[in-house]
C-alpha cells in the first residue's frame, strides 16, 4: 500500500468527512484505485449495523430516518445515511427534495448523509450502495441506514444487503400499490406503519397480520409492527426497541453470520459478473460492441453464436 | 440442425401454438437446447413490430392492450402479447389477475398471450422478455406487445427493447407517483392518457406538454398524446394512428435501424455478462461461491481480491 493510500485510510477511519467523501466519490465513479481502496478498507468493515429502510414514495422515509438518526445520536452512536433516490436513467437527475433539508438540518458530524443518485451506475445500484455502505462501515459509523423507494427489483436488491430490513407502509394506499409491494413485504424484518394517525392505519395492520398468519412458523421471526408518526417524532423509541430485539434474536445461534454469508453470496456473484464483463470488454477493440450490434440489427450476424464465440475465446489458466 | 429441431421450428413458423408454447418454456427455463433454438430462429426475426406499453399499476394497461389487439385483428394482423407481471422475488408468485380474463376472452388463434411471471429469471427479466419476443416474432406475429408495470430499472430495460414505447398515464395520481416515473417519461414515443373521462385528465396533459416544451427540438420526434377510455374502447383508433405515424417517421432516414442497433448494443452487453458469469461458475467446483461467501462474512477473505483472482485466471485464446 502506498503512503498516500495509508494516510487517506487513516484519516477516513478517524472520521475525517473530507477523506470519507473522497473515498465514496472514488468508488462511485470507479475512479483509478477504487478497488485497492475497498480492499484496504475491507478488514475494517463488519462492525456497523446496516439498516435498510424501504417504502413507497410519500411514506415518510426521510423523516423517519431523520428521527431514527437523532435517537441514535442521543445514545452517542454515529450514523451514516445512504439515501437512494429514484433517478432518471437518461438524465441522471435525482429527486433530492428533502435530502437538502436533512443536509442543512444536521450540522452534527456524527451524522453523515450521502445521496446515491445513480441509477444505471457502474456495477449497478445495489453494488454501488454496498460499496458506499462498506466505506461508511470502515469509517467507524455505528449504524449505516440505507433508505430506498420500495419499487422494483433494484430496490429489493439494495435492501437485501442490509443486516435488517424495515418496510414502511402508510394508511390509505390503493390496493394496486400494496399488491405491487408483494416482493417487498416478504423481506421485512420489521414493519413500520407511518402516518399511523391517519384513517386506515388499523386496516393496514390487519392486512399485515393476515399475511403473517399465512406464513407464521414457530421457528421463525415474526416481524413486529411498529406504529409511528414520523412528522411528530412519535413511535421512534418503539422502532429502536424493535431493532434491538431483532439484533438480540439474530445474535443467538449465529443467525447474523448466516445472513451475512447469504448476502455475500448474492453480492459476490454480482461482483463477479461485472468484473468478468469489464475484463471481456477491455480485451475487445474499441467500438467492437457497437459494430456487432449494427451487424445484428442488419441480421448479418446472430447474437447467440457471437456471445458463444466471445466466451469460447476465454480459457482458464491452470 | 437435427431433424427434430427443424420440424419444431417449421411448426412454430406455421403458427402452431403448441410448438410456440414449448419454445417459450424452453427458453424461459434455459432448458437444454435453448440457445440452439434461438440461433435457428434468429434469421426469421425482425419482421414483427415490437410495441412496449408501460404504466403505473391500475393505469389500465391490460384493457388497453386488449383493445389494441382487437383493433389489429380487425385489420387481420396477428398479435403476440407478453404480459410482464410484478412478481415476488421470493415466492415467484405473480399477480395474474386480469390475464386470466384475457386468456378466456381470446379464443382467436391470431392472438397469443404469455405472462412472464419471472422476476429474478435466468438472464434477467429484460433478457427473458427479449428472448420470448424474438420467438413470437419468428412465429410470424405482425405485432408483439410487451406490457409492463412502469416502476424500476427492470421495467425501463424491458421497454427499451421495443421498436416503440407507449407510456400510459392516468389522471389523479399523486405527485409522488408521477415523479417516480421521471425515467419512464423520457422513454415515451407516445403518451396515452387513459381514463381520460376522469377529472384531472387536462392537468396530466398540461404536465406532459410542460415537460415536452423544456425538451422540444425541431429535429426530434415530439411524442403525441393520445386520450383513451380503454374500458369503453374509446380512443383506440387514435392510438393505432399514432403508432402508424411513428412507424412512418422511423422508417424515414433509417431511424428504425439505428434504434434497433442501439437496442442490440445494450442487449448484447447483457447477454455477454450473463454468459461470462455462467461460464465462470461452471468452471468452479460446486459450492465454491457459498464457501467463499462464508469466508468473506467471517472476514477471512476479502471479496475484491477474490474477484480479481477469479477474473485473472481467465485467458484469451489467440
Amino acid at each position: 500500500m502506498t503512503a498516500d493510500l495509508q494516510s487517506w485510510i487513516d484519516r477516513l477511519r478517524r472520521g475525517d468527512a473530507l477523506a470519507l467523501s473522497r473515498a465514496i466519490t472514488t468508488v462511485e465513479n470507479h475512479a483509478p484505485g477504487w478497488r485497492d481502496l475497498l480492499k484496504e478498507l475491507f478488514p475494517h468493515t463488519g462492525r456497523a449495523r446496516i439498516i435498510g429502510l424501504t417504502g413507497a414514495p410519500g411514506a415518510g422515509k426521510s423523516t423517519l430516518v431523520d428521527h431514527l438518526a437523532r435517537q441514535y445520536r442521543q445514545e452517542n452512536r454515529s450514523v451514516g445515511i445512504i439515501a437512494v433516490d429514484p433517478t432518471s436513467p437518461y438524465t441522471g437527475g435525482a429527486i433530492l427534495g428533502d435530502r437538502i433539508r436533512m443536509q442543512q438540518h444536521f450540522s452534527d458530524p456524527g451524522v453523515y448523509i450521502r445521496s446515491m443518485a445513480t441509477r444505471g451506475s457502474l456495477g449497478g445500484l445495489a453494488g454501488a450502495t454496498a460499496d458506499v455502505s462498506a466505506i461508511l462501515d470502515a469509517s467507524g459509523r455505528d449504524f449505516v441506514m440505507i433508505e430506498t423507494v420500495g419499487v422494483g427489483q433494484d430496490e429489493v436488491d439494495v435492501v437485501r444487503l442490509a443486516d435488517i430490513t424495515v418496510v414502511i407502509l402508510v394508511p390509505g394506499m390503493g390496493d394496486d400499490v400494496q399488491s405491487i409491494k408483494a416482493g417487498i413485504m416478504e423481506i421485512a424484518d420489521i414493519f413500520v406503519i407511518n402516518k399511523s394517525d391517519h384513517p386506515g392505519a388499523e386496516r393496514v395492520e390487519r392486512e399485515i397480520r393476515a399475511l403473517q398468519s399465512l406464513a407464521a412458523r414457530a421457528d421463525r421471526w415474526t416481524p413486529p409492527i411498529v406504529k409511528t408518526v414520523a412528522s411528530e417524532g412519535l413511535g421512534i423509541e418503539d422502532l429502536v426497541a424493535a431493532i434491538r430485539q431483532w439484533e438480540t434474536y439474530q445474535q443467538a445461534g449465529n443467525r447474523d453470520r448466516v445472513r451475512q454469508a447469504e448476502n455475500w453470496e448474492g453480492r459476490l456473484i454480482a461482483m463477479l459478473r461485472d468484473a468478468l464483463l469489464e475484463e471481456a470488454l477491455d480485451r475487445m477493440p474499441a467500438g467492437a460492441i457497437a459494430g456487432y450490434a449494427a451487424e445484428i440489427a442488419a441480421h448479418q450476424r446472430d447474437p447467440y453464436t457471437l456471445v458463444e464465440e466471445i466466451v469460447g475465446r476465454l480459457e482458464t489458466k491452470s
